[in-house]
């Protein structure tokens, strides 16, 4: 099981003090949290702003449950690049013996491992992923690219964490670009200006930067030093509990990644390239409540009027 | 892995209908679906209709990720009664080497579950399990008790089937009562009735009846056979696709079950029980779309009007 990361002392402080006002429920394992009323309408207040951001591009409006088929997993290279933050579906075999043994191992919060199989589902790591195996099966793109709108989608990585902003379950809302090579560069970093634009609206002190990915193992520096070369990513950060600032959203231009991987193409042949941007909806409800405090009553006019007009 | 049940001929044709209208899309796995703008239209609306219903109990609003910790399932005793429909979360434990074979051995889709450990996570099998813990740790429950609306969740059974109503990754609306024993019947009753008269004023053709779980192995035919004389479980069913009528909601009464696995205790002393109710999304946007036709244009003008006023 991957190892737990211990808090910062102002991380901790933070928790607690989301603990204490009720936005996060405590369930007793790290980076999982049931959340508030409040929590939610903070969270749906910047829903809709990007809704309202990407109503220009008129995207396709698709949602997907929280679970990949594995194959397609195996298929989008997520497994070589972080198989570290991936989490696998796994469940019964047996009869009636092994339910017995099982059941009681678990009550007695003993190892019941061995009575669970792989199955061919996986927990969706970024909320993109199912996006691009339904656009592949369509058949070729038009001219025009495509844009799908995949919602705000609950993502799962394998990280343990004391830090409230480093959850192992949280919602990405994510678009995603299918176009013409030449032209995914121009929409990330067109999106990520608007996405700091936005932020700012709500009284973020939000920098944009150059970013990569947590590759895994030795050979993931090379692989991240590359993609900061290349400016093939761009995060948008904000100070939420120190010392660090926190990464709340990304913009991503995969190039023809995974278009190669699930075999996108366009009308009349010519290569398709893809690009994805993702919101941390969680990470920027805990940036707002750093900012602005725990009584959303007494949060500036303006920020409230951008998030519940 | 838990055996695929093959559809009937009808499900089988309401499937395909509702991948070509675009309703459902199609991932490779059975039970695993992506939803288009006009499910998601519907099943919102339908979602808005229990807010109404659920407002006059002025419930406590939370919202739960889809994965609950491990633990927790173990003291609720899924695992005895379900062993067969739970999905627990496995995660890479290893170094280099084995993320390297684990990498290999999944492009070639093959078999890379020996790199894979479990971890304190599992789905969740229901969307009213996190709420009993959560309860439990803010200490004895008031006089008056208490209603959570734990919002429509996704949850997971792993049961593979080609019937469109039989979903693996699905969501759940639920409400959950806890208060004296001698009131939980009433409240799930006046709930069924009030579910009942709500799916009528969406045209559907629904019935209420006494039910019981799907329990695991040769003990659950006793255990459901208990349930259902002594009136726990209440569904209510439409027809879908046939041959049977499927289950839309359910309406729970579980005694002193989760009270007791959690501990959960009345100020002053006293019992608790506990109960609550979950409306099928899915099953509801199924059961409208093979009722009224997939133009929602040409939907009733009343059932229109309920949905989205």
């Amino acid at each position: 099981m991957a190892e737990f990361r211990p808090a910062t002392p102002e991380q901790d402080a933070f928790r607690r003090e989301l603990l204490e006002h009720g936005f996060f429920v405590e369930s007793g394992v790290p980076g999982i949290y049931g959340r508030s009323a409040a929590f939610e309408r903070i969270r749906r207040g910047f829903d809709r702003l990007v809704d309202e951001a990407a109503a220009p591009e008129e995207p396709e409006t698709l949602r997907f449950p929280p679970l990949l088929p594995r194959k397609q997993l195996e298929a989008s290279g997520f497994l070589k690049s972080f198989p570290h933050l991936a989490g696998s579906v796994f469940a019964f075999e047996g009869g009636d013996a092994e339910a017995a043994a099982l059941q009681e191992r678990a009550g007695r919060h003993e190892d019941w491992s061995e009575f669970q199989a792989q199955t061919d589902v996986v927990l969706t790591p970024a909320a993109c992923y199912p996006v691009y195996p339904a656009m592949a099966a369509r058949g070729p793109l038009p001219a025009a690219g495509r844009t799908v709108d995949a919602g705000a989608a609950y993502t799962f990585r394998a990280e343990p964490s004391g830090d409230p902003a480093r959850l192992q379950a949280f919602h990405q809302r994510e678009l995603v670009r299918l176009d013409e090579p030449g032209s995914i560069a121009g929409w990330v970093e067109g999106w990520r200006d608007h996405g700091l634009e936005l932020l700012g609206r709500l009284g973020l002190d939000a920098t944009a930067d150059v970013a990569s990915d947590p590759f895994f193992g030795r050979g993931g520096r090379m692989l991240a030093s590359s993609q900061r070369e290349q400016r093939l990513k761009f995060e948008i950060l904000v100070e939420i509990a120190g010392p660090e600032p926190t990464a709340v959203a990304s913009f991503n231009n995969h190039q023809d990644h995974f278009a190669a991987a699930f075999g996108l193409e366009r009308e009349g042949g010519g290569a398709v390239h893809t690009g994805c941007l993702g919101f941390g909806h969680e990470r920027i409800v805990l940036a707002l409540l750093r900012t602005h405090g725990f009584d959303l009553d007494g949060w500036p006019a303006t920020v409230r009027r951008e998030l519940w007009p």
